[in-house]
């Protein structure tokens, strides 16, 4: 980055840039420096630009996947909703594009007009300052990224409700991902023409959104450096903000670094599972979860076929699901291992922390970031990437392979268990 | 336990006893008291005989379970060689309990001898005990309890490889499973007979051993407290001794606390994975994991159907396999949680180590066990159980109902990753 992008003497060095730029377009919001004393504005504004871009390249790119993927395949596979996808031609995609673009821009615009409201008329931010705050922390939130222009995240404000609101909100929503959006706006109110990929998104996210909140209060009601010294209805709020967040979003209103370990375990799994897919969030995906799940249900209740909400789970969807999961898993043990070679004073637990994280493009840290090695920021680097286009492309290139089954082989079954 | 079996005044505690039993039960060889000195040799020879009892039941159990299923499911499953199950009535079965009997002694026989001659021969022990300690400690590597007659295990025997070669015998025998060793001793002429099941857990076996041993050779080889002070021919069988031991056994002859945490995290993964099924290996077993990987495979390398050595996996199989993994991994999370609320000193490595260790019942620790509080060692009591009986029963349970496609639904596919 150039020297105008930093505040103080000299240019960044290269390594600082090239994490702030990855962390911003892989929307993670993992921070080597300080963001609001590190960067000019400029340097914000070219965060800022790079979180936009990649927010709405993933989106894009897994919605258009999904759709050539459903037209290629001979199914109505439903990834828009059901009058969509009959035969969507070229033309199509550009229209799916501008309707990606308008749907972002609605939301970020709402959502950056109340927090700019907020800042003026709540904490005496001057009208530019304000609508700037707004501007960047309305793009951050909706596109999943967690990039703050404070210091301390939004710990500040965690007593807020009327900033936490608009960012859970935004975040919730970008979490989504866009089928389901798209699906939303037009038949909300026929419920029972949602796709199941619809389906999914919403009663995860309500649940992993319930369970989150009920986990972190539990585990941190009384603990003095984190929601101790709130009040109820505060340690409430801050729970399910910082449980909505660590699903992708990578904000924090409450001290991530004083958590109880068991916390941050909990958090983990928050993160590693993420949103919706096609959408600005990270992490393996709940639908690829739920479809594990799905298959031990059915097997725990001696189903003979996956059936979900009155349809067949595709099989192979089912087999895509675990080499997901085998594959991601397999990346974080691997940059796990590297960091604890690389780092032996650190612990197991936030080393894990850091790596889900990056993983899964969350950006939540226990506040070792900025402290590791350049090789181990390198790693983080790598799984940053790995995390943000990993999981959708292979999925979408094992489910794009023609496959022709020219023969059967005998099976057999060895023991399991 | 009777005040008998307690070397010192008063008998033992409740805990104290119920630990033990459960953890020579379940083979797991984890210890909350000092076995060499704080049991009586009578309560020693209790131990011992839990743990043959413990050791023959859960493999006849798998055995029979396996064959009564694949009766069942009218396939020639070739659990036993393929001659075996054309047609196995009830007077088979007590034929099939009478040659694991056999197996077992015949191995913990010829085990005991020569650890027996070596303990006699090379430390000067009389005949009496070297006879103690050579079945004692035979019985608990077939069995893979891990339970020894000395205060530091087998730490002081670490360079002996008069002593190691026959425990890592009967531990690898053990923990192949009693499918494979029948069908090795009928027909280890003719590979190309051999099943599905005795090739995956033969080449695992190989593999997971290589793997192990240069992966805790890399990490500890300088590490002054576990392999630094060895001659390399030394710590090369340390390092060998110590990844086979981890799949399931629970011996150690390097100090496992001293270990680098990366160790731990690879040991982690070594117990996790286990041994064949049908033996007195815990774990997931290897069929399952590589179940998964051969899925994981497939897809990667564009298959339609899951082919593996010339035979289609079945797909019960397959969603078995996801099932049991998804249920192990639920029960190490949760009681991993546990702990950590229990004892917030002990960090995330330790406990992840201890409680993997108990569901896969290998019995390694870093040594944190007897400290425990009561709840705490409940919880890896209940672990054990879990681990134990759960993946088997588990499996066998979701295959051997019956279940009947009457209807199949359209199907559809969520997105993926
Ligand atoms: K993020
Ligand atoms: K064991």
């Amino acid at each position: 980055m150039l020297p105008i992008a930093r505040s103080g003497p000299g240019g960044a060095s290269f390594m600082e840039a090239f994490f702030t730029a990855t962390s911003a377009i892989c929307v993670t919001g993992l921070v080597v420096v300080d963001t609001p004393t590190y960067w000019t504005p400029f340097g914000q504004a070219v965060i800022l630009a790079l979180i936009q871009i990649g927010g709405f390249g993933v989106m894009s790119f897994a919605t258009v996947l999904g759709i050539l993927l459903a037209r290629r395949l001979g199914l109505t596979a439903r990834i828009m909703s059901s009058t969509e996808t009959k035969n969507p031609g070229y033309g199509d995609m550009r229209r799916v594009l501008l309707r990606i673009l308008a749907t972002t821009l609605l939301i970020e615009t709402v959502v950056a007009a109340a927090l700019a409201l907020r800042f003026f008329a709540g904490y005496g931010y001057g009208p530019g300052q304000a609508v700037w705050h707004g501007v960047f922390h309305a793009v951050s939130a909706f596109n999943n990224a967690g990039f703050a222009l404070y210091t301390l995240s939004i710990m500040d404000f965690a007593a807020d409700p009327w900033v936490n609101l608009p960012i859970v909100v935004a975040v919730v929503l970008g979490g989504l991902g866009f089928p389901v959006l798209y699906q939303l706006r037009r038949e909300w109110r026929r419920p029972r023409r949602w796709s199941m990929n619809t389906r999914i998104v919403l009663f995860a996210t309500v649940v992993l959104l319930g369970a989150g909140t009920v986990f972190l209060c539990a585990v941190e009601w009384s603990n003095p450096a984190t929601l101790g010294p709130m009040r109820a209805d505060e340690k409430l709020m801050a729970g399910f903000f910082q449980s909505t967040i660590a699903r992708t979003a990578g904000f924090n209103s409450i001290d991530i670094s004083a958590m109880h370990p068991v916390s941050w375990l909990g958090l983990d799994l928050l993160m590693l599972i993420g949103g919706g897919p096609a959408g600005t969030a990270g992490g393996l995906k709940v639908t690829t979860v739920a479809v594990l799940g799905f298959i031990a249900w059915t097997e725990i209740t001696g189903g003979t076929a996956v059936h979900v909400l009155g349809k067949r789970l595709s099989r192979s969807v089912q087999r895509q699901a675990i080499t997901v999961v085998v594959l991601a898993l397999g990346a974080v043990t691997t940059a796990t291992m590297a960091l604890m070679l690389l780092h032996e004073d650190i612990g197991l637990d936030r080393i894990l922390f850091e790596t889900i994280s990056a993983f899964a493009t969350v950006g939540l840290s226990t506040g070792i970031t900025a402290d590791l090695s350049p090789a181990a920021q390198g790693v983080l680097i790598a799984l940053m990437f790995l995390g943000r286009l990993g999981p959708i492309t292979v999925a979408t290139a094992m489910a794009a392979r023609p496959r022709k089954a020219l023969y059967e082989l005998p099976k057999e079954r060895p023991l399991i268990g």
